[in-house]
Formats: C-alpha cells, structure tokens, sequence
C-alpha cells in the first residue's frame, strides 16, 4: 500500500481530506432499527453504536467479524527525570510479554476475536527527554507516524490501538496540556502508580516540556513531535489510516486519547470514527474525554493501557451489532407494534 | 434432580441454609491476582468479579465456559388496569419470536457463547389483578419457583435470568416497594414507555395492590406471591437454585433484580452469589441496586429486559476470567515488578 505522506504537511494535508459518515448507510440503519422488535431506543446505547459503525461502514446491516488491535510500544527520554514508578526496561520486557501472548491484551484480544499484534518502535532509542527540547525529530515523528499507519490492516472492520511505554502518561499528559490549555496539573495523573512526590515532579516535568517547545502550543503535530512519543504517534498514525479505510475505532485510556486528539485539535471532525471504549481511572482521562464529546462506553476503574478497555468494549460493539443485525423486525415476527 | 420444596416454608429453609463464598479460592486468586503482569489494581472491576467468580466457583484459576441463559414469560391480571403501553399478547407473540430466534437476548446469548431457553410460565392463565387481592396461590407461586429452580442446569458456570411479559415493570415496582417501604412512586417507572398518566396509573395500582395485600408487608415470599407475577417468581427461583449449585449469576433489569431482592430480604447474603450486570433506565432501578449494595458493571441506558443487559455483561466477566486465568505472572514472564 505504502505510507501516503512523507512529511507533516503531507500528512495535514490527508487529514483535511478525511471524508465523513455515509449517511445514507446510517439512514438505513435508523430506519431498520425502528423496524426491530423492542419498544424504540430499549436498546439505548447500543443502537446508537451500531448505527454509528453501519454509517462508518457503508452499510445499514452490517457485520463486525476482523477486529484488530495493535499495540505501540516506545521509551522516554523523559524517564531520566524520575517520573514513572517503573524502570523503563519493563517496556521491553513487556514486549516479550505481549509477543508470547502472556500480557492482559492477549487474553482479551482472543476473548472477543481480534487478531492482534505489537509493534515496538525503536526500543533502544528512547525519544529526547522533552523537557528540554523536542522529543523527537521531524524525521523521527514521520516514521512512528508511518509504521502506525502501515500496521492498520485495510481488510479490518474494527480498530483498536494501545500502548505500552514507561513514562507515557506523562508524555500524553504534554500533549493534552499543549492542545487545551488550563493548568498542567489538570492533566498530569498517577500512572502505573507514582507517589505524592512522583505527582509534582511529573507536574514541572510536563509545564518544562511545554516552556521548552513553544511550538506545541501552536500546532497539534507539533506537539506530538515535542513533547509525545513514538508510541503515541504510532496510534495517531493507524487512528488515521482506520478513517482512511473507513474502518471504525475504539479508544482507549488517557494515552490513547491524547494521541487520537492530536487529529481531532489538528482538523475537526478527524476522530468522527472513533468511540471512546472507557474511561479510565487516570486523573486527566475523563476531562480529555470532554474536550472531544466522547461519552465512554464503560467505566470500570481500569488504569493499564494497552488498549485493554478498548478490546472490553469490542464486547459491547459485537453485541450491539449482533442485535441490530441480527434481531427480526415486527414484521417477520408477527408481533403487534405497541 | 427435582426441586427440593413443596411448599413455601421448605423454600424458606433452603435460603437459610445457603452455604457461603469459598475463601481459600478467593484467597488463591487474590494471590494469583497479585503475581500478573500488570500494575496492582490495573484492571479496576476485573480483578474484583474474577476473584468473586473464582470465590463461588471454588477454583483460583477458573474458566467460563457454559454460560447459560433463561428467559422466563407470564403474563399479568393488572393489565386490565391500563398500566402498559403493549397489549398482552405481545407476550405470547415474543415467547414466539425468542423460540425463532429473532429477538435481541437471542442474538446476545449467541455473541457471548450462551445456553438459552425460554420457559413460558401458563401465558393463557393470567394472574389474578393483584390490586384487588393476591397475584397468585402458594400452589401457583410454587409451581413457578420450581420451574425457575428446575430450568437451571447445573452444569453451567454462570447464569443470566431475563423475563418477558406485559405489565411486569408493575408487578416488579409492586414487589419493590413491599420489600422497601417509601413512596410508591419512588418505584415505579415507564416501563416499555409509558406517558405520564399511565405513570400516574401504575403507581395507583402499586399502591392499592399493597393495600390490597397487607402480607406482602411482613414477608418477602408474600410479596412475591401476591404483587409479583410467574416469571418473576421463575427467576427468583432460578436465582436461588444457581446459590444451591455454586453458579455464579448476572443480574439483568428492574425486574430481575427486584425478584432477586425477594431472596436477600428473605436471607441476608442469599444474593452473595451475584453481580449486577448494568443499570437500566428504568427509573427506580438504580434505587433497587443501592439497597443490594451492588453496583453494575455496564450503564448503557437499555431497558429491554429479556436479560439484555446482563447477557452484555457476560462478555465483561468473560474478559475479567480470561485475564485472571490467561495472563502470565511477573515470574513467568520475566518482568520486573515495579
């Protein structure tokens, strides 16, 4: 297929072309739904999904039968400064972990279908620690970009992208505090587990990075450049193949919304194809939520990543769309329409 | 196997006898729980219902595998007070649909790898308007506990209990507001969807079905009997015959639960044995769970029944099991433990 950008502005460019919903797809979907035999809206929010994942597919009957899900993984210069609660090559022993089928991801993957797979970026490189300049090159950021575009499989019918990277809630708590603003406390939380003082550092570490690149308030690729990661880049880059393919996505936890936002901040409208699978227990998670209008599917308290609430919810959207597709209308059942 | 009561006061010494949680397996799984490969309490609820799943099981590492669900129907003498917006033979019509295959707990039991069936409770043989005196006889109430108990197979590994018939939202606000005291209002809800006279309508023949019954008042059993209905009685019955067999249960809507509340309120702990699947946007439902201590798993404003939401709920405890089975421990995988 090969990477259609080469450059930022390459890829802007694809961004702004993103074509929307098909309506037509999601009118007929509306219209079979009220035919189904329940009383109308009983099914609640799962007739709005599914309505949402046939306009997203083109087709008001759909099926969902190839979900994939991909799991970025990348390290962080900033871990030098003492923000995370776990050494740093814990990422790549993860990665064994998740290539031997032994992580969470694994075990839910396989539980609701989903060919999954990890894809480790440049482990032994660590990004630059950005609170002192730009974590990443423009070169650097293209092929993160790249390799997440490259590992969307254009066969698939559901999307799910997750993260594995020691130090990432606090590159993610960068990037949503370069997109929205506020305060930088607003958007730092506890991680895999830091302390009251881990909490302050990774406060000053993330209000660093921001002084250190300007540039970041600026332009949502920017700051996904200066202050993120290649891992979240990695998402943002199959979050925008999927919309490329028109294939749906679910969002995960805090990191994987930062990375999604960087779409949604750099054109309106980018994440249209994306549901929020939870909310995680991340401090900062359901604020971002907000910013992008994304009400989650679950809430469960679950705080790993590894797009681990995201491939929860493909439950969900398979029951959603196992009902809508599959349930006999008044008609063919003959029973009386209150 | 056959149902081990004859009468209600036997039924009321199985409850007593009611044998607790499994603390050496919960014990193992809280240990295992601690040794995989994730951060302490990452996976938020999942951790807690595998352990309690576990805990019932008897097994530190257990599997579901045989999920089962039933779908019990009845139908209502209060119908003849206007109090749905459905006529009754849409009950019969979806007992028909649920044995074709068309309805929406069809498709959800097949998304999620359940066992249904649909036990159709005398649909030709109301029960007596409970506004003017009892529901049903103790021969009646027990005919209807025992096929709830005996429709439970007991080789399953996890039970899901949904219902269908006309006017049951009544029959359940009635048993509610029996076991609870407060306003009748507080208990009633739209139903199917209801408008604001047939509101008002269903709370008037809450309260006189009370009067009407002043047993109900005193014992849990007697409000079954005399404001509930068969298939709220199936379903408390199937509810204590999965405690009887170690089968762990989801619990669905308004309805399901307040059939279940017959059992804790006749036996404190007799519910130990079951989560709440998700919260339904009947009005006094989430009212109904805050007296049960259970908070649900999924709130997706659906308000189906049929056991709609606990079937969607089986995919969450199924990828809750899968980690806690499936993941490997820090040891095995080589990860350093933060």
């Amino acid at each position: 297929m090969g990477t259609p950008f080469s450059n930022l502005n390459e890829f802007r460019d694809i961004l702004a072309q993103f074509s929307a919903i098909d309506t037509a797809a999601m009118d007929g979907a509306v219209a079979r739904n009220a035919m189904l035999t329940k009383p109308g809206g009983a099914l609640g929010r799962l007739e709005e999904i599914a309505i949402w994942y046939a306009g997203w597919r083109g087709n008001p009957r759909p099926a969902l039968e190839k979900p994939q899900v991909i799991v970025f993984a990348g390290n962080h210069g900033v871990c030098a400064k003492g923000i995370s609660a776990f050494p740093p090559e814990v990422t790549v022993q993860m990665v064994a972990n998740f290539e031997h089928g032994g992580a969470a991801i694994n075990q839910l993957s396989k539980a609701f279908g989903a060919e999954m797979s990890v894809v480790p970026l440049d482990l032994d490189t660590p990004t630059a620690d950005f609170s002192e300049g730009p974590a990443m090159t423009e070169d650097e950021v293209i092929a993160a970009l790249s390799a997440g575009w490259d590992a969307v499989n254009p066969d698939a019918d559901l999307l799910v992208v997750g993260e594995m990277g020691i130090g990432n809630t606090t590159a993610a708590a960068a990037v949503a505090y370069a997109l929205y603003g506020g305060e930088a406390e607003e958007w730092v939380g506890r991680g895999t587990g830091v302390d009251n003082s881990g909490l302050k550092r990774k406060t000053r570490v993330v209000e660093m990075g921001i002084r250190a690149n300007p540039s970041t308030k600026e332009d949502a690729l920017e700051a996904l450049r200066c202050v993120g990661g290649r891992e979240l880049a990695g998402m943002t880059g199959a979050i925008a193949a999927a919309r490329y393919h028109r294939i749906p996505v679910i969002l995960d936890g805090f990191i994987c919304t930062a990375s999604a936002a960087v779409l949604e901040v750099a054109a309106e409208g980018a994440l249209d194809h994306c549901i929020a699978g939870h909310v995680s227990a991340e401090a900062a998670h359901p604020r971002l939520l907000k910013k992008l209008n994304k009400e989650p599917l679950l809430a469960l308290c679950l705080r790993l990543g590894e797009g681990s609430g995201a491939a929860l919810a493909i439950g969900v959207l398979k029951g959603a769309i196992a009902c809508h597709s599959g349930m006999a209308t008044f008609d063919e059942a003959g029973v009386s329409d209150g």
